[in-house]
């Protein structure tokens, strides 16, 4: 009996609040503002999901760094366009100790300027070229609207930041395509669904000749933005002087990208795959892959239940599955199933008499919780086998409900329909001005996500100014 | 011919200082006083001791937590004598974007301030405890003695602190055999040799009962501080008030320990490994097992020796031996091994005409620089046993050092003698008293570094009073 998706989709935010608080995944209870715990279980599945950006991003040849949390305000200030967009929200260091601050340090809310004042040391010739580098790191905002823990917060813990410097515009063109596809790659690993933007102009990343934005969906079909690539041409380049000699001896400017994803990931993760019951995690980030609960019966042997079921979570350790068994003897099997099932285990393995006595196991689905029964002695396959199941079903189940929240309409008066409802992303066609942008946002009274990156052949006129189409734009309510 | 060990010892800041800065392992040049970065070479040897960190601790049952940064102004003030001892040094963030905060928030000193308001919320039984927890986070100083790199810095960006709570004092005692248990196979696996010593209670952690240090030996003959457990009683408890029921329905406040390690073991390993031709590191935590060197000469077959080259280190590094091959073509063998040698790469591989000729590799271990010649085929074992030998002749190596640099004296003035020629610990029998360890301090001109946790077999008059010896205090000029 698949658990429904009613509670998880029209109550979605009390959801969100309620799993990731009982599952014992992120405490936002902690005396400041926007600023929250990641528990042991919650940290578990974050280094797993890090593990997979670290993995794509290292096999691509970037090198992790640690660069320091503190930016000097004169640097922060380098460059002009980039500090406007950020001065509002910065969180600035005045006093050491009893002493006021010569020179103000900002919490770095990105770290481009903290960055590139050391790339123009390490930076002089073609040789050194390209630099790709990236960092783990805290980054600060002082948010000014209401916070929400893992997806607004005023502490993002798990500020994933590429940057790269490169020797022409057409490398740096090229590492933002790289980049692309590796972050694609990440969000497939985890099942996460995903539509790839170019953001319009006027959302661009601050100080960058053009952002690429990757959003997914969330249950209650408003848009969360989960990454971004910006080439940054060489706006950073000239600001802070990062000049390098060519092979024919001239000089110019590098030339640069940076990309970025937070723990909106896991939060994602959290939000695309759950259903009624709680979060269900796709095994290459659960960090239990497996949990055994042992079902004694008033007149079985309970003593020789639970040693089987030892014996099974025992079997399934020693075959890289990571398993646990639950046999607190004063809680009933109910309550144990309502537990793993909140905190996304995503296979139960259940041993009870019949179990016992006609060698068996009994497996348990999470996405699905459809129960199979397989010989004992096949119980790692079959385990393995469900994990696989559970994995490819979730992806399924998230890219499907992403298309169907997508609604190619014709006329802003349609698109307003759809929005009104919060139900999903509009894309319209549309001739890539400002002006008319900007209308279709205010008349919908949502966000413009961008177009695609790929070329839409659109037979169609844009729904405002009714000249020739060039793309479709996508507008949603965003989080 | 063993590289000599002058310049690392009589010049030690200054090789210091350059090894880290070429060897590209930390760059100090970030424009914030006390405040580096950590580059790709660097980042990878901090990661590999942080993976031997997590497992250790990991395999005695801690969890890994993050908690945030910022501590507000209450909570850090909450427990008198902690906050007194570290307010000269905190930073402080009093304004985000343009306005004035109403609440100061403290860049965490260490994270007592910050965790325990939270333990309060998690525990309220004996079944939820013990705890056992630990985070890997950047802590701020704003030290007003002269910074070092790595050494004494304002953003300790990889403080390891662990923070547990139990039901009663023996546990909590227990907790910290543990902890210096943990901490020794850290030390050991790291082969960085240490004196464990209980601080005078001047010197301990501000709220604890007592604290326990290792100390190591650096080559100048100066000790650092590389980790201190702390037994904090029920001190934190009290001022947070963190009471559970136990299972008589009473109740009382839990018992609390705490212990930390910083980027100061790095320091530590580089220091405490190197020569005169840079760092040797441990293969341990070694990015590079091996570099691979061809050696073209004038009539030999250039290509075939590249080729034989490339062979060897695919060869190693399909065994799981991290190699690489430094095949570049305009840099002599000479420049090659004195880059490689910086690096501190615990094994370099070459392979010149001779090596072709007899279907030989020369194998040269990096601690020794001892050169011998194995059968190609049997270069992954050959390799595997340098790797070995280097790990145990660090390890032995270091040890002496430090056993070579502790004095056993049973006078003032012989300690005085000892300690101005800055040359290592002085041990001296002690009556225990704080009245004549102030005095020791004083006439040593030094740092009173505890007495052992064992108990010692003194045989003597305390140096200052002349009353019976209950112990040995370790004297040094410190860190």
């Amino acid at each position: 009996m698949r658990p429904e998706r009613k509670e998880w989709s029209e109550q979605f935010s009390e959801w969100f609040h309620r799993v990731i608080f009982e599952a014992k995944v992120y405490d936002y209870r902690y005396p400041v503002k926007g600023m929250a715990v990641w528990m042991p279980y919650g940290f578990s599945i974050r280094r797993n999901v890090l593990t997979i950006v670290r993995n794509v991003l290292e096999s691509s040849g970037h090198q992790e760094v640690l660069f320091p949390l503190l930016i000097p305000e004169d640097m922060l200030r380098r460059e002009a366009e980039h500090v406007k967009s950020f001065e509002k929200e910065v969180f600035w260091v005045t006093r050491g100790g009893g002493e006021e601050l010569n020179v103000k340090l900002a919490l770095r809310p990105t770290s481009e300027t903290a960055i590139y004042p050391m790339f123009k040391l390490w930076i002089s010739s073609y040789n050194d070229l390209p630099i790709k580098i990236y960092q783990v790191v805290s980054v600060f905002r002082h948010e000014t609207k209401a916070t929400k823990p893992m997806i607004r917060v005023r502490e993002v813990t798990t500020f994933k930041e590429a940057h790269t410097a490169h020797a022409t515009p057409e490398e740096a063109e090229e590492q933002v395509h790289e980049a692309v596809r590796e972050y694609s790659k990440i969000f497939d690993t985890l099942g996460i669904p995903y539509l790839i933007s170019r953001r319009p102009d006027w959302d661009k990343f601050p100080g960058a000749v053009y952002t690429i934005a990757f959003d997914t969906i969330m249950p209650d079909g408003r848009t969360l933005q989960i990454g971004t690539v910006h080439n940054l041409g060489q706006t950073f380049s000239k600001a802070f002087d990062i000049k390098f000699m060519k092979s024919d001896g001239s000089y110019d400017y590098v030339w640069q990208t940076c990309y970025g994803i937070s723990e909106r990931v896991v939060a994602a993760l959290i939000s695309v795959h759950g259903d009624d019951h709680g979060m269900v995690l796709p095994p290459k980030v659960a960090p239990i892959h497996a949990v055994v609960v042992p079902i004694p019966y008033k007149d079985a042997d309970s003593k020789a239940i639970f040693n089987k079921a030892r014996e099974a979570c025992e079997l399934l350790n020693s075959h890289g599955i990571k398993a646990v068994i639950d046999d607190r003897p004063d809680v009933t099997p109910g309550s144990k199933y309502f537990e793993w099932e909140l905190k996304g285990v995503p296979v139960r393995v259940e041993i009870g008499p019949r179990d016992l006595e006609k060698e068996s196991a009994t497996i348990v689905k999470r996405v699905d919780l459809e129960k199979r029964v397989c010989p004992f002695k096949e119980l790692v396959n079959a385990v393995e086998r469900a994990l696989e199941e559970v994995d490819l079903e979730l992806r399924d189940r998230a890219w499907k409900f992403l298309k169907d929240k997508v609604y190619r309409v014709e006329s802003l008066k349609e698109g307003k329909a759809i929005i009104e409802k919060r139900n999903g992303i509009v894309e319209m066609p549309w001739c890539l001005s400002e002006s008319c942008g900007r209308t279709i946002e205010g008349e919908l009274n949502a966000s413009v996500l961008g177009h695609p990156i790929e070329d839409v052949d659109v037979d169609g006129k844009c729904v405002v100014c009714g000249n020739r189409a060039e793309t479709l734009i996508r507008v949603a309510k965003t989080y």
